[in-house]
């Protein structure tokens, strides 16, 4: 350990959540537009500072609420961003946070002081800083993350169709999957539960509702699987 | 973004580098002994201070470099430690760093000035602050890594016997393997490329060498597979 510092190499901390939402149709990301210099009126990720007291998931937390109104938002550590210059008015360090939510499941929390606000991934404005390689990273790490573990416990509704799921998959892998590929690898993972239910509203035969069996997908998010191959 | 702080919540950022290493046999962590208070005289990671003009990247590359001499090591970053109290003398958070190495390779560049020390994973001492919980969490990024992408480019000869492979994946594993299921296991990856020569010092009949095959080998990288199912 090297002992030696001056208090000028003291920096401030943020933390900055990226969070991402899913509608049934398409992967969203909740921005906040910018209500003081610099950058004053363009699109942000929803962040704040650390304070002395806190831990980064704390504070974490306490941003995201405070922001949006938001509670109970499991956050993961993405990483920390540390360009000398990457705020223009101090020596900022930033730690990114993320998660992945249903819309729907939050939608009522979120409150509108602050002009927080859902965009299609696809059509997001261009964001301050270095906030577009925050997105970048996280959604990388998103689709990581849905190539090698199960998704969409906390993102579907209980019954499900199998187009619905597929549209998850779609929406996160940003690609169009082959309709039998997609039921094949997903069956090879054995965590769905065929229901003798059907939904009506799809079509005039009706599809197939399932459901994840809790079990074995919880074995498959600890054991891993490889969606790709 | 909440733009109010005050510069009491300015905050000292270390950087803490977890460096395995490997040399044939068993996995190793490279520690230092501290060689001031709190704390002297105990086994700590290698670490120090970010300075105001650093990157965290480049301040983990100093850092490395100045307690032991190593040069040209990529290491990633691992996760920002932030408990209030992790450092008694002040409020420091630590964004920490690992590497993997191959030891005999880098043996010669570390200095002992400081004395720097391999210890094996199994009989590591205890280790200052939250040095322990970093160690930890590396450790299982690293096998999170061995069991979802091939392993092993930088830390075998360019020839080895399966026997060698088998000993790196036990090493970073921390488990013994059955040798026909791993066999199975790494030709059902098709990255590696049987010589015709044999190593004749491990046994009578001698051993077949293997070396990876390169192409194969880096598209694993980026795909992905499943070492455990």
């Amino acid at each position: 350990m090297l002992n030696n510092y001056s208090t000028e190499d003291k920096v401030l901390l943020a933390v900055d959540c990226i969070i991402f939402g899913f509608d049934e149709e398409s992967l969203k990301i909740l921005l906040i537009k910018r209500d003081f210099e610099p950058e004053k009126g363009k699109w942000s990720l929803i962040g704040g500072f650390l304070k002395k007291e806190e831990t980064l998931d704390i504070a974490a937390i306490r941003i995201l609420n405070h922001l949006t109104g938001f509670q109970d938002i499991y956050m993961e550590q993405l990483y920390t961003f540390s360009k000398v210059d990457r705020d223009p008015v101090e020596r900022t360090i930033s730690t990114a946070y993320y998660a992945l939510i249903n819309i729907a499941e939050h939608d009522k929390e979120l409150i509108q002081k602050y002009s927080a606000k859902w965009f299609d991934i696809a059509e997001a404005p261009k964001l301050i800083f270095d906030h577009d390689e925050m997105l970048d990273k996280a959604t990388k790490r998103l689709r990581y993350r849905a190539s090698t573990k199960p998704i969409g416990f906390e993102l579907l509704p209980q019954k499900f169709t199998m187009r619905q799921l597929q549209k998850l998959y779609e929406a996160i892998l940003a690609e169009k999957l082959d309709k039998r590929n997609f039921i094949n690898k997903i069956n090879s993972f054995d965590i769905l539960i065929k229901l003798d239910e059907k939904d009506m509203k799809s079509s005039r035969k009706g599809s197939f509702l399932y459901k994840f069996d809790q079990e074995k997908y919880e074995e498959k998010v600890s054991e891993g699987f490889n969606f790709k191959v």
